[in-house]
C-alpha cells in the first residue's frame, strides 16, 4: 500500500510548494501601497483571493514536464501574468454592462465591493501589470521576454477573451448553433490556456514538436474545462452565482447533459494523447488534470 | 520674406508627411475585419477618428532632434502604441462610470456609438495591441523591445493613467488643493507624455544626459497641456463635451483665469529649455511645441 500511495502524495505535496511559491511570489508582484490606494486593493483582492491557480500551475508542471526547473524565477513571473490576466477577466466579465454577477470565489464581486469605475481600472492595470512582468522576467533574454508579451496580447486582445467576452455578451441570450458556442468557449477559455502552454514551451525551450503537441493538449484542455464549467452551472459551492447560465445557450442546454459528459470524456482523452506525445517523459501535468477533472466530476455527481 | 516663409512652410509640409505616415501606420496595425466584427470597428472608430496626434509626432519629432530617421519603421510603430494607449484612455474616461461625456473628437463617445461593453472591450483591446505592437516593433532588438513594453505598462498602469483616472473619478467633485490637483494631472497627462519621450529617446539611441533632459520636459509639457485643456473648457469648438469640468476643482476654478495662464507660460519655458538642453542641434520639436501653444491660445482667446 505504501509504495502505491507515496508517489500520490508526493504529488500533492510538489503541488502545495508550487502552490505556496505561486501565492508569495503573487503578493510580491502586486504591492500592497498604503491604504488609501483603492485600486492596489483591489487589484490584490481581485487576484489574490483564494482561487484554484489552475493556468499557473499547468504552466509550472508543463515546464517541469519538459526539463524546465520549476525553481526558474522566469518561469514563476510568467507564471503569475496567466493568473493576473485571468484574474483581470473575471472582473471584467463580471461588471455589470456583461454579466452583471454578484459572487466570484465565495466573495461579492469587485465592482460591488469597490464601485464599477475601481473595477474597471484594477482590471486595467492588472493587465499592464503582467505585461510589464513579463517583458522583465528575470534571467530571460530580451527576445524571449518581448515574445512572451506577444503571446499574452494575443490571447487578451480582439482574437482572444476580448472577443470570446464579446460573443458571450453579445449572443449570449439568443439560440446559438452547436459550432458558435464552441468559438465562444475557444476564445473565452481555450486562448488563454494555449498561451500558458505556449509560455511553458518558452521558458523550458522545447522544440517544434513539443510545443505543436502543448498547443493541441491546450485546445482540448480549454473546451474540456468550458463543458465542465457549463455542468457545473447550477450546482451551489463553486463560489460564483450559480444558475448564471440560465437563459443562455450553452452545450449543456442545447446537447443535454449526457452528451456534455460524452464530448467531456473526448476532449480529456485527446488532451492526454496530446500531453503525452509532448512530454514522452513527465507525468505531474498529466496527473494534475486527471485528478482535477476527477474531483470536479465528482463535485457535480 | 521669401527666406523667413520657406522653413515655416518647409516644417508644416515635414509635419503633414509625418501625420500621413501616422494615420497609415495605425489603420494597418489596426485592422478592420469584417463587418460583423464589432470590436474591431470600435476599436478602430477610436483610434483613427480625427485627432491632433501630439504624443506620436512629438515622439517623432524628438527622435528625429535627436538624430534618428523619422521613416524607421519601430520608431513609426512605438509612435503608434502611444496613440493607440491614448485612444484607449479617452474610452475609458468617457465611460458612464467616469466622466459619462457625450461627444469626444466632435463625435458621440464610443460607449454611445457602440455600447458600454464593446467600448470597455475596445479599450481592453486596444492596449493589448499596443503592447503585442511594441513588443514586435520591427528591427529593434529584443531587449530594447522588452524594455518598451515596460515603459508603456508603467504609464497605463497603478502608477500611471489608471491612478490618475482613478484620482479624477474619486476626488474631482470635491474641494482639492493645488497639489492635488497638479498630482492628478500629473498622473493623467505627463506621465503618458513621459513615456513618449523616453520610448523617443530609446529609439533614437540616446545618452542619459538627453533621456533625463527628455524627461524633464515631458514633465513640463504634461502640466502645460493640462492647464491649457482646463482653459479651453468652457470654449465651443473642441470637439468635446464643453463645461465637462463644472463642480470639479480644477486649478482654473481654484487659482483663477490670468494665475494659470501665468504658470502656463513658465511651464512652456521650463520645457523649452529642457528640450533645448536635450537635442542642442535639432529644432523640430521646439517649433512645434510652440506653434502648437500658440494656436491654442488664439482659440482661447
Amino acid at each position: 500500500m505504501n509504495a502505491d500511495a507515496d508517489p500520490l502524495l508526493s504529488h500533492q505535496h510538489a503541488l502545495q510548494v508550487l502552490r505556496d511559491a505561486l501565492e508569495r511570489r503573487l503578493g510580491e508582484l502586486l504591492p500592497a501601497g498604503c491604504e488609501s490606494d483603492v485600486v492596489a486593493r483591489a487589484m490584490r483582492e481581485a487576484t489574490l483571493a483564494p482561487g484554484k491557480r489552475i493556468r499557473p500551475l499547468l504552466m509550472l508542471l508543463a515546464a517541469s514536464d519538459l526539463g524546465a526547473s520549476d525553481r526558474d524565477p522566469a518561469l514563476l513571473d510568467l507564471a503569475c501574468t496567466v493568473e493576473i490576466i485571468h484574474a483581470a477577466s473575471l472582473i471584467l466579465d463580471d461588471i455589470p454592462c456583461m454579466d452583471d454577477a454578484k459572487l466570484r470565489r465565495g466573495r461579492p464581486t469587485l465592482h460591488r465591493q469597490f464601485g464599477e469605475s475601481v473595477a474597471i481600472l484594477a482590471a486595467v492595470a492588472l493587465l499592464s501589470r503582467a505585461y510589464a512582468v513579463a517583458a522583465e522576467a528575470p534571467g530571460l533574454p530580451g527576445e524571449q521576454r518581448a515574445a512572451a508579451v506577444t503571446t499574452l496580447a494575443r490571447a487578451v486582445g480582439l482574437q482572444g477573451l476580448v472577443q470570446g467576452q464579446f460573443l458571450d455578451v453579445s449572443e449570449g441570450s439568443g439560440a446559438r448553433s452547436v459550432e458558435a458556442i464552441l468559438a465562444t468557449n475557444e476564445l473565452k477559455t481555450s486562448v488563454l490556456f494555449g498561451a500558458t502552454l505556449e509560455l511553458a514551451a518558452l521558458a523550458a525551450d522545447a522544440d517544434a514538436r513539443a510545443t505543436e503537441a502543448l498547443s493541441n493538449f491546450a485546445q482540448e484542455l480549454g473546451q474540456a474545462f468550458q463543458l465542465i464549467d457549463d455542468l457545473a452551472d447550477g450546482v451551489s459551492g463553486t463560489g460564483k452565482d450559480t444558475h448564471q447560465d440560465v437563459g443562455k445557450s450553452t452545450l449543456v442546454a442545447t446537447l443535454g447533459e449526457s452528451a456534455v459528459r460524452e464530448r467531456l470524456s473526448e476532449h480529456l482523452a485527446r488532451a492526454d494523447a496530446h500531453l503525452a506525445a509532448a512530454c514522452p517523459e513527465g507525468e505531474h501535468t498529466r496527473h494534475f488534470v486527471a485528478a482535477w477533472f476527477t474531483q470536479q466530476l465528482d463535485l457535480i455527481g
